[in-house]
This record gives structure tokens, sequence and C-alpha cells, in this order.
């Protein structure tokens, strides 16, 4: 079953990029925030976790201090397969683009990968992405995102030189100069694999992009196309639903109004403290919905959060199957619910879970808007 | 005659990249040090000088001040070809990528664009670039040059991403988007064009790399490549000649132990300044040389400098012919003034022609060697 399933997440998993969204992206969950400990990577998986010294600005020369400077390098993670089902020096290498977040959490859920490489006697390699998990530039999480300065070097652009470099580094290590090297990522890290195949040619043969929205720019497609495709997901469930849902928005912003509101609020939705605005809460609902979209999956999962099949269609049932006279608000409340507590060990709900607040797949997505090509 | 040269000057030139060179590099003699005025880029070659607001870091988030800062961007220097004959939108581009020098200089002496632009009905664009000519950040060269810091984005990568988005932004303006665009450089030039096919395949169709090094670095080829050449196309001219080079270095070493030395020297060489180590004279001696052979052309040229046909036979023959009794350093005189002083107006000779030292070149040269991939 597992690995059908993670096939499954890695297939269908829609990240919408930067430029796509029109109102705010979704929150980053963070890695398995929620989900049940001790899945992640040992038992089928088995890898060896290491640790490349890479450079922090590949293409400029260090601004950041000069070539001894600590800060023009950071400790960059990376694990790598123990299967010893690799044919060695010659054999290919599987090279997984980590995205934004712990490369545990993606190397737990890229089934694929791991189901592939015995079939090429390939090895696999899964590399964390710069300024995620423990792959952070200036000695700490804090540091590295404690300014715009700090976090200039979190582009995609650096993100997939430091690929090209540790795999360069990595195959003249292992004698494997001659191993032909496919490159594999979902959603965002699809993109970048998709984009390090063009960069850097003569260092992968090919590139598996998996659910990767290349395409999906404000220049190319309707800026409201994420948002259209996630109504259309509820719509295709239950329009009575999606309409409780549009309708839920004035409500809870005519409610939202006023410190006696905001409390009725934090009662309703069962939160851990009391509301500041109701926009807080409205990005925490608008996360759900676009999460769900995302892995709104024919067969129970757990990447975001542990979740029933069609979890769409269940969060429909909860909202429209409530007895006549609740309230809009109760029955939205009722449908979010199995999104964030399908475990139904939530007992209150924590909305600034990320303790980063703007992290940096916010930086990522909001930043670019004035670089070109 | 004029075309043919320039044709020829363009597919001969070989101007050696950073790592194949274990003695310093040749110094980079500036634009047209000394050549004739008035031969630059008009008659024939007619084009438009215009300025593009380019971004001063084009892979990470700006570091250096934010959007709004000045320093973020720079304007950096093109040409663009008058002479109508361009088919319009939809009509070829031929786009010179700048290489380390006024770009007027670039567009004066490399004929074949001109001449086969006409017969494509291609629009011609010379391209500076960034940190030579006039496309100075910082507001001046004075600043752009002042330490490692300001010179921190002084590099290839960020050249031809300056190529990409100015040409990018330039088809947009023009409405020819669907123009296919070739890339022209020679040399360094070359380099920077191949290069850019290779890492913006969507920004252009082709490449013509005249002379472009590619593969000339130290893990590639040997070392000591570059200076063996050079020797060998003074050995093939004359041994003798080739000896009493090799032979003058230990005594010029020796003659410049010392303040009469030093002052002997100066005199002997016609210099403007006397000398404070005889290591300066070995370098514009080396210079010298090594320039002779990247220009070592069979007809009159003045890329570097005004020179007859063949100029190393015409060095060699100076060096041999001089009278019996004529002392090494003497010959060796009479034998560079041929690239020094071709023209015979040269009064005495300024050693630190090059008002900046170690120069963008020199920068580029150097600094890379501990960058990877």
């Amino acid at each position: 079953m597992r690995p059908l399933r993670c096939l499954a997440v890695l297939l269908v998993l829609v990240l919408l990029p930067a430029a796509a969204w029109t109102l705010a992206p979704p929150r980053f969950p963070g890695p398995q925030p929620r989900a049940r400990q001790g899945t992640n990577g040992v038992g089928a998986y088995e890898y060896e976790t290491r640790y490349f010294r890479q450079r922090l600005d590949h293409f400029s020369f260090p601004g950041v201090g000069d070539e001894d400077e600590p800060a023009a390098f950071f400790q960059q993670r990376y694990l790598v397969g123990r299967g010893g089902g690799w044919a060695g020096p010659g054999g290919p290498i599987f090279f997984y683009c980590g995205n934004e977040g712990d490369i545990t959490w993606f190397a737990a859920n890229s089934g694929l990968v791991w189901e592939a490489a015995p079939r090429f006697a390939a090895l696999v390699v899964f590399a964390e992405h710069r300024y995620y998990g423990e792959s952070m530039p200036f000695g700490s999480k804090a540091k590295a995102y404690n300014n715009s300065k700090s976090l200039a070097y979190l582009t995609a652009e650096q993100a997939i030189a430091d690929f090209a470099v540790l795999l360069t580094d990595l195959k003249r290590n292992l004698s494997a100069e001659g191993s032909p090297v496919v490159l594999f990522g979902g959603s965002y890290g699809g993109m970048l694999a998709a984009w390090m195949r063009l960069k850097y040619p003569h260092v992968a043969v090919g590139a598996l992009a998996s659910s990767a929205p290349i395409l999906q720019f404000e220049d190319i497609v309707p800026s409201t196309i994420f948002y259209d495709l996630v109504s259309d997901d509820f719509k295709r469930e239950s329009l009575s639903c999606f309409h409780t849902i549009k309708d839920s928005w004035k409500v809870l912003d005519e409610q939202g109004n006023g410190q006696d509101g905001l409390m009725k609020l934090s009662k309703t939705f069962h939160l851990c403290q009391t509301l500041k605005t109701s926009g807080d809460l409205s990005d925490w609902l608008s996360s759900a919905y676009s999460y769900l979209a995302m892995v709104d999956y024919p067969i129970p999962s757990e990447f975001l959060m542990p979740l029933p099949a069609n979890p769409i269609k269940e969060v429909c049932r909860n909202i429209d199957s409530q007895p006549e006279g609740t309230s809009i608000l109760e029955r939205i409340y009722a449908g979010v619910n199995v999104y964030y507590n399908y475990t139904g060990t939530v007992g209150c709900f924590d909305l600034n879970d990320d303790p980063h607040g703007m992290g940096g797949w916010d930086w990522q997505v909001f930043k670019p808007q004035f670089q070109s090509v």
C-alpha cells in the first residue's frame, strides 16, 4: 500500500508557485506539523544523513565576507540511500531536488524515487533546499531569517546551483563522474528539477518534474487560476458546500468586528488564543481549503496532515449534514475539522503554528515580483 | 579590405581565460590605448547609443539596498545598428555579447557581424559588459572598482544574465518577441555567447563563438599551454629571436638589482618614469609578447595596436638584425618597439597606462579560482 500511496502523493500534489496567487498564498504548514511520528525515512527507505560545505552565493564573488569568512558558506544537508542496490560508479543516480521544507519529509513521501531506484540499480540522493530544514546559512534559522539582507540568497537560482555543485562534488568523491543523473522533484521541487536540467544540461540527463506548475505565472495564465481550481474542487463535490464557504467570509468579517465578536469567533473555532483580527482566521481557513485541494487524493494520506480518502468530499459532507438551524460558521468549523483535526486529538487550535510567521516560502513567493527573466 | 580585416580579427583573436594562466595574465590594454582616432563605429557601421536600466544582482534578492535604491540598478550601454536593413518584427537579431572593454571598440572591430547582417536582414545590437566602458554600477568607475564588495557583481554569470534581460526587454519594446536571435562574440565575448546559448536556450537560437577558449581551464588543459603557444609563435619565426627573449629575463633581473640598474633600464627602454622594480618592466614586455601572439595576423591591423602584417616576424627581424655587439636588452627594446610604437610617434613609454592598475579583467581572472561548477 505504502509505495502506491507515495506515488499518488507525488503525482497528484499541486503546489502553485509565486506569481499565480493574487491572494496571499497558503501558509506553508511546516514539516509534518501534526502528522504521526515515526514514519519518516526509516524502515523501507533507509538513508545516511550527510552535510556539504556549500557556497552561499554562486553568481557573484563573495559579497558577504570573503573566502575565509564562514558566512560565505553554510552546511547543506543531504540524504544518501542505504540499500546496497546501487550498481556503483557508472550506475545511475536518482537525485531529488528538495523543495520548501525539511528534506526528511520529502524523502518520506516520495515513494516513486525509492521504488524505482532498485529496478535501475540507482543510488538515491535527497538534497535539502537552502533555508529549510537544517540547511541554514548564517548558522541558525533565526539568523538566516533575520532580515532582507540575510534572506537575499533564498532564491530558486541559488538553490539549483547548490544542487549542481553538490552533485558534481558527490560524483567526484564516488568516482562516479560517468554516472548518468536523473533529477526528481514534486511541485516547487519539480520546477527546480526541470529548471536544473535546463540550466545545467551537463549535470543531468533528465528530470522528472511531478505536478510542477512551470507555466503557472501571471503573464502566462490568468492570475485567478489557482483559486478558481480550488473553488471548482469544492463545487464539484457539493454546490451547497461551495456556497456555504463563499457566504462565510462576509459573516466572518461582520462577526469579527469588535472585541466581543472576536471572542465569540475564537470560541466557535476552538482557538487556543483569542483572535486579534478576523483576518487571521480567514487565512487559516483559506489555507485549509487550498491544501485540501492539493491533497484531495482518492486514498487516505498523511502528506500534509492525516486525512481520509477524498477529503474534500468529507469536508463538504460535514458542512452540509449539520442539523437544520446550525449557523454558517459552525458548519465551517465542522468542515475544517476534517483538515486540522482528522485524528480528533487536537484540544484547541494555534493559528500561529509556524513560529517564524512570514517563513521562507512566503519570501520566495512575494519577493521575486520585481525580478525579470 | 576593411570587412576582411575585421573578419580576420574576429576569427583569429585568442584571449585566454582565467584559469589557464599560471603567470600573471597579460594586462588588458584598455580600449585602443594608442590606436588611431576616428575609426570606431562611424562610417560603414552606424549605430545609435542607448542605455538600459539593468539589475545589479540577477540571482539573489537585492542585497545591496532594495528595489528603490539606485545601487540595485545601473545603466547598461548598448548600440543598435542604424541601417534600415532590418526586416522588422520577426526578422532576425544579431546580438554581440560585449567582452572586457568599451563596447564601441568591439563594434568597430567585428566586421563579420555588420557584414552578415544585411544579407539576413538582421538587426545588429552590441551590448556592453558590466563594469566596462560606460556601463558602471554605483555611478562611476571609481566607485565600481572601489573594493571587493563593489566588484562582487563583476562575473560572467551576471553579465550573461544582463544580456538575457536586455534582449528580452528590447524584443518586447520592438514587438519582436518572435524574432530569432543569434549571439556573437569573440574571445571572452565568445565564451559569453556560448554560455548564454546554454544557460538561456529560450532566448537565442544560436551562438557564433569566435576564438572562444571555452575548454581552456586548468582541469582540462595543461596550465602552461597559453605561454607554450606564445613561445611557439616566436620559435616558429626565429629560434635565435626566441632564445634572445628567453635569455633576456635573467639579464633584466640582474640589471634591475639596485637604483643605478633601474635607472639604466629605464633609459634603455625609454620609459617616462624611472622603474621601481624590474618586475614592472618584465610585465610590460611579457604583455607585448602575449598580445603579439593574439594578433599575429597576416595583414596589417589595429585591433590592440597599429601593427604591420605578421608582427611577430617583424619583432624578431628587429631583434635579430641589430648590429654585432648590440646588447641583449637593446635588442629586446628594438623588438617591442614594433608593438608599442609602430607608428613611431611615442616619445617615452608609460608602463602604468591603465590608471586602475588591477583592472576588471584581472579581477575576473583571479577571483574565480575558488568558485566551482
